[in-house]
């Protein structure tokens, strides 16, 4: 397992991307469309949103996925195409004009959406554009249909991983975006995965099931789970690998190329929250119990206070123990110790629970750094588990008392 | 039942107040001990934090409470004596110095404490004020004890109600400090009521526990619990009334005098959040069930996008809805309403979880006010609840990255 170099959704053999600018975004350089497209009809499987408000996209992704096929992924931004009276509508509209398109059948598009909530929608931008981005496709337009999809990230999200599976080197890939109204609950944010490896709907299911509660799950930038969060894999096979539809070594290859890509594009996705200035990542270890450790390590990256004092870079660990108290989940907490570290080092700032002098300008040097880590020990089990987010900043207020105007 | 003018703490007959510096904290014009003490023992009761971290003080609180009586409260702020080595000796002491300048007994001394974590406590800022503080009880002193207890509060939250009982007409005071660190879960920040009624510990406490979930636990600053939250009321019987020990008229009367406080109470500390500058009130109608409404409206007033795009006065309703739909309970969505109302009016802005087309201006004058209702008829049931908490600022986040040091 190794990721390629400049790596992406286009990576895998025999898909392509596209990407454009259809009006419903207000970045024309940006973009506001994309296209993912596979040459053939592959294995596909997703996860979405647990909010009750859901995209309209969701309903009729879900539709198209009951045969576990697709080919196509059709994506904007600028609209999230929520609590919109036409929104189904719109979203199957804008597959049977991919389908159109490319010939093929509108069953195996899925369409998506990110943006505004409560705006209508149109469907001539969709109709203006899509003729366009379907000529277009080509391996090079990766990196186009990543930034199209952004909302307020301030880069794209791509990488791409090579592993090998039933004797063939298989690549995945996947683009990303993130950035708001990000927390757990699926709970990712737009994350489309494309693979050249043969492998079936139901294990490509499994695995993103398994996969989800230690990386995707694990990432929270405001504690606010999207009406919008998507993760959809595309698997078309033309690596040429015998078929994986069952549990064992090519099954375990493609987890582990899974999991490094979930665990990149999570803290790929923490590490360009809305206006932060730093990654936090939280490692809880040694809790009774692996969801025990999943959610005490989340409840300490989406404290208001950690994530405000490590922007203002003071190592105020009283904060950490105070989150780690109130994680509704059953641990003891009364041998805690608390590390901070980081490029610049390592230190000790709490340990059994209780007050440790430490030099507080090393603990200044640690927190300087772009990457802040958590270590938490709770002596208290052998379980352990990561969890990704950021520092709240003043530009995160500045982003979200402007972002609809 | 109602509010006497510049009412407070020392209010109800037989309590007096005092306050002073002991070096604890950094504001010497402020104060940071304050002493709150009746003439006779009381009845008393408390609620506390459901943090599993908790200060020191809740300890040797709940040791002194189990005979359901007290006498005098002993309050610090700037250091919250959690997480501390010595922290249980530092607040049974100070418990016995107040006793013994009182002479009274000890376990009638109710420690309490608000401030920075883990930071060692010590003794003699306690015994150096404290004689002082004794000699000081007055009536007149309980804006000052409310002043010294806040820490980023920027206004002492004191206010007493009238109320007949029994005949005689009683009154009940209190003080709160709120600001940060605020989130349900019992939950509250310090808060301590004196009633000059006599009424049994018993129905103190369940008064308490009936009041607590719709107004302090509806209440969130930043969804962090603190680990220091105690909220205890002493009713020392002054004013001569027939001792309330059964439910009934006189019950009703003193929960109806309980209830406006504690809302009061509660919309004060949202008001005063850390950095806010507006107090958001979240009203859930017809909901399926009490629970389902508190849960409702406290998902909105702690949604950080929510409270953003209130901050920025933009009535961004497609963030209402998404908090509503990520609520942990069960309740439906397909038709829900939202309006914006304050002083400056009343606008429909969503209606059967739909974007209505909405006058703007207007709506972005009724965001001006510092009082902004989020009115949320869910059309699935009969229950209601009101939640409060504030927008999202750039001052939150320069109080909480600067805080500590």
């Amino acid at each position: 397992m190794m990721f390629i170099e400049n790596g992406g959704v286009t990576s895998p053999k025999g898909f392509r991307a596209s990407a454009g600018y259809a009006g419903i975004g207000d970045d024309k350089q940006k973009g506001d469309i994309a296209l993912i497209a596979s040459t053939v009809v592959g294995n596909a499987a997703a996860v979405y949103t647990k909010n009750k408000v859901k995209a309209a996209h969701i309903g009729v992704m879900k539709n198209h996925l009951v045969g576990g096929m697709a080919q196509a992924i059709i994506c904007n931004s600028g609209n999230a195409n929520t609590c919109t009276m036409n929104g189904t509508e719109i979203a199957q509209r804008t597959c049977e004009i991919v389908g159109r398109e490319l010939d093929i059948d509108p069953v195996f598009v899925l369409p998506a959406s990110t943006g505004v909530i409560g705006v209508e929608m149109r469907i001539a931008p969709f109709e203006n554009t899509i003729p366009e981005l379907c000529e277009n496709l080509s391996k090079e337009n990766g990196t186009a249909a990543a930034k199209a999809i952004m909302t307020t990230d301030t880069k794209p999200k791509e990488a791409a991983v090579s592993f090998i599976c039933g004797g063939r080197e298989c690549v995945l890939g996947a683009v990303t975006k993130g950035s708001g109204m990000i927390h757990i609950n699926m709970g990712t944010m737009l994350s489309f995965m494309t693979t050249d490896a043969a492998i079936s709907a139901e294990l490509l299911q499994k695995a993103l099931d398994e996969e989800i509660p230690d990386s995707y799950n694990q990432v929270t930038i405001d504690g606010d789970t999207s009406t919008n969060d998507t993760l959809v894999i595309i698997a078309n096979g033309e690596a040429g690998n015998v078929i994986v539809d069952r549990e064992g070594a090519d099954y375990d290859s493609f987890r582990v190329a899974l999991h490094e890509m979930s665990v990149f594009m999570a803290r790929e996705i923490a590490g360009d929250g809305e206006g932060c200035t730093k990654l936090i990542q939280a490692h809880v270890k040694n809790a009774p119990g692996k969801e025990q450790a999943r959610v005490i390590s989340r409840s300490i990256i989406s404290s208001d206070l950690v994530k405000t004092a490590i922007f203002g870079e003071d190592a105020n660990w009283g904060r950490v123990l105070c989150a780690i108290g109130y994680a509704p989940c059953d641990f003891s907490v009364i041998n805690v110790d608390v590390d901070l570290s980081s490029k610049a080092g390592s230190i000790p700032v709490c340990r059994g629970s209780m007050a440790v002098g430490f030099d507080e300008e090393l603990a200044a040097e640690i927190l300087k750094e772009e990457e802040v880590d958590i270590e938490v020990d709770l002596h208290n089990g052998d379980e352990e588990a990561f969890a990704w987010g950021c520092d709240l900043t003043y530009d995160y207020v500045k982003i979200n008392g402007e972002y609809r105007t």
